[in-house]
């Protein structure tokens, strides 16, 4: 296991620096013959991209398309068993614009915790611990994607924004997020007040502010028995997952923390499945429901850049979250298949 | 990485089944010379034990001492470098109790899911998945706990229950427990109402109740710079081994969820530190604040044994998540020797 | 990957010093539902055991009896799906025999080595560097073979010393091979000169005289299309298994280096197979046959310790690299699970 | 552990089919603060470029220079401590000269095997058993090869062929290997025989014959002290590293097979150290000598193509192997720095 991998039979191997040559991602342990969705990746990548939606709109989003190539493991349209790699190379570096963080490192970013720790870092924009790292897991999500079309077709991966600063969906917009196309809302917040979220995040970004908020994950029609105990749980490969995005800090499967202050009595006989879709660290087939939280982005401690800061992170962290699902999703379904003789 | 394995340089083995002969755990890649001490080893395994603590007393935990047995690795006092096993034989395992489970599986708890996964499985007292699979956790913690010793004297990994049921501890309490004796609280609440929760319990047994409840683990003086981007940051190899463990649902670094509704200028002119002292996934070396909570147990759902349910975990778990959180400490602090040429 | 684990999804970790507490080996990733076969795994452990055979009766082997203990992953004559975990103890530990060691390090042997490298070592009998840790070896590689045995009922594994010393096996006798009960022949020399190398081996014990040999491994009709392109090879990881096991120096596949003299108009044209059943690294369902040398035991370096030192251990080894060959085959065996959606 | 990666510490993941787009490698647990020597990267490679030298001038090899591009990991001329992903594109594909694979597959070739095993492969000339996999081993083992610049700047890694076909080097030729320029040597067979090698192997090619041969890799000056007990001594991964290239049948660590003859009061009393530089597994800091035996191509199969088959890729591999050394190196130089606390 190295530090930049993720999985254990669709391994994911991540590489790029934010301002560096390109970004890219190498995926072996893919089984040969899955279809290749040229479109999903595309479209996957467009969606993960900063200025697609309204908050985005107003940040610090680099506006550049970004084009994916795949350089191995695809051939007439399937997957050959061989790694796949694919990149996206960086256009818009404006590394300039980042030189004064080698001498000032940016408060509140990772900046000097990569220079101490490694002693030799790359000040380019925050280097690996960009955002935009996350271009590698969206591109390799699509494929765990492809790979869940083939065996387990209703599966559906869902997420949405369910709290933005002071804004909390109400219980009926939750309800209903399943029949809404979330990327329809500016904020991808699915609420009729998903305009006054966007409208708080432009005054947020004037006044050099920030808000933080939670991200919800519906995994609809997961395949059952997926999970394996004891250290790599869905639930505890699914915590890895989220917790391993930037920014987040918190996460909860099912009733998460609420769960605490319910008598038992009251949580295990509630009619929707209290355990979230998984039990003893194994999906149970049923949807699972989980929740990540972001703290505000810190950006606005970089008191020069007010003009372009980004006034919350969350509506662009929802498709590297979705990603990450499905490339959990797949690792274990693979994996699932050695449970029996 | 395999199923029942933890971490990348101080690598975990778990094994053993709640009433099969013997649990244990080998841990690959303990350097050699760390000293050896059997007192922590042993004192761990005695705080891990059910009946230990006062909710502990009323609850089905078996009352036999768990005696551990090096069987490899260690020295004349020190480690070889070679892997330490280590076991504990079970004693009282009454199988016979759980005869009934392998036609009747306990409704939720995880029988019926490692039936239909595996096909063959331990009907035994819930085999695998029975919280009896800690042992093995907290004997791999001590040995990470003496790699600590030697390399960062002043850490500490302080666990306390922060809520049972509706009890919350005040700020205050939260403030000053780093003074207090956690294990002299019957709940581990460490709280004057410490005996209000303790009877809370009692009667919840009586009535066939169980609550959940919220564990913070306080790490005092971590070393800094742990903590591999992207996929293995601090952070997310803490969530990991965090929601490994039976009945946790959520997950909180520092503020956690809270964040979520506080405003940046707010949250990050804090005057402690708003990241849980963990920052790009790295760990600044400032005290690191984590937060679990766990859902009230389903034992309460076997109606033929509210006899000897248990109310509730929370406070049985601490020794445990105190064990995984040094684990993740010894892996990363091996792990950042080679972060620089 | 751990120093002490071996394989990719059948993933064993062994553990224990010579002179230790006591030998094992955990298995994690072995399938649920594969059938327990107690005799075998005995079988094998006496197989290994110095003093089995001619050449054994007059070296330093323990007498003891290894008697395994299932400690977990076994229930009801079948596989959980959980870690198998095995010990044997050592009874006969005569660990102030090795006393003088602590100063004297036995020339040729590795005592120095891991006194150096690890600063602190166990100088009891070779601590793990002894030949006493391939019976956590054997024990996997029954259950490897049990593995086998449900999904691929032909396959057979024989090894045999095909040289010892000055002695070669002729042809003739090679072709034989299998029609033999190889553990008849005292040296595992499956040839009617066998009694001479036994004379040869128990003349080189008094003489203070060692030989060294080859051991050959035929794999009859094992599965095809095991091995895991680029580096992971069928062939690639044999060769690390066999070149695992102490004092092996050499790994020959099909011909090996014989084939670097034989033009490839004759090479190809060959009636048998020339790539010895593997081809581009995967197994074709032929036939294969792989070969091992041993340099002469170094313990004649030992002067003191003529009188009962080992002079060949070729035919102990054989039952070793029989289990390697069995862990490389059911690990294989798993991972072309996933080959294809 | 997945199957196109290589190493536990310094972890090199291989991508790219022979005609697709491109070949490369992901480095992940490459330290920050290693010199980056883009000369040295671009030599290794030209030195692998098949037609570089003269048995190359004649065969089947590109003539396509190839041109590594890094994609991260470094920065401003040192390793960043992220992964280091170096590709090269394929420029002349020449993909219409394999169509006919498609339908019969080569005979000799892995196609068939590839075809049966995943179902779909890629026929355009051997996809990723080919050949041309090794770029990216070889980039890998350049920057391998940097890191023991820095921290063992005596250590060399000579590789020469031995033996080519009925050609062998004498011992006085192999003697003084150490004082000679391999490369200027045609078929770098440092002998004044090497004309007379070259003029066999186009004789072969016109006559549609091939010869196999025999590589020795010799080690100056290693840092001692590498290689972990039990499974990953050095010799079992050197081992594996060697037999995972194409075409390779046979390892020797230093006399090899031929101990296997020498009783062993000669063997252990030999000036020259008789274990090639590794004891136990493990580095003594002496001089290690290794062989590899190839066996002749099989290409003069496909008898439509004998007018540009291969007759030999001995001299080929030979950089090939010294990049696999060096990643053996490498990841066990990293891997030794948690031998001790």
């Amino acid at each position: 296991m190295s530090a930049n991998q993720f999985g254990s039979r669709f391994v994911v191997t991540s590489f790029g620096e934010s301002h560096g040559t390109a970004l890219g991602v190498v995926i072996d342990g893919c089984p040969a013959g899955v279809t290749f969705d040229e479109g999903l990746l595309k479209k996957e990548l467009e969606r993960r991209r900063p200025g697609h939606h309204g908050t985005g709109q107003i940040v610090s989003g680099r506006q550049e398309a970004d084009t994916p190539e795949v350089l191995s493991g695809v051939f007439e349209g399937q997957t050959l068993g061989t790694p796949i790699a694919v990149i996206v190379r960086n256009q818009d570096a404006r590394s300039q614009d980042y030189k004064e963080i080698k001498t000032a490192p940016r408060a509140g970013h990772a900046d000097d915790m990569w220079k101490n720790k490694f002693g030799h870092s790359d000040h380019r924009g925050g280097g690996r611990s960009s955002g935009r790292e996350t271009v590698s897991r969206v591109m390799a999500g699509a494929f765990a994607q492809m790979v869940l079309k083939h065996v387990s077709a209703p599966t559906r991966v869902i997420g949405y924004a369910s709290q933005i600063g002071s804004f909390t969906l109400s219980e009926e917009e939750r309800s209903q997020v399943g029949q809404k196309d979330v990327d329809s809302f500016q904020a991808r917040f699915p609420s009729s007040r998903d305009q006054d979220v966007a409208e708080m995040l432009r005054k947020a970004q004037e006044q050099g502010d920030s808000h933080g908020g939670v991200v919800e994950i519906l995994i609809q029609n997961p395949p059952a028995y997926l999970g394996q105990p004891v250290f790599h749980k869905l639930k505890s490969d699914l915590a890895l997952a989220f917790m391993s995005v930037g920014a987040t800090n918190g996460f909860e499967l099912g009733l998460g923390f609420e769960a605490a202050s319910v008598p038992g009595t009251q949580f295990h006989q509630n009619s929707q499945s209290p355990y979230g879709g998984i039990r003893g660290g194994i999906s149970t087939g049923e949807n699972i429901l989980l929740r990540v939280s972001f703290k505000p982005t810190s950006s606005i401690l970089d008191v020069a850049k007010k003009g372009r800061h980004d006034p919350c992170i969350v509506t662009r962290a929802i498709p590297v979250l979705e990603a990450m699902t499905w490339l959990v999703l797949a690792d274990h379904y693979l994996w699932a298949k050695t449970d029996r003789i």
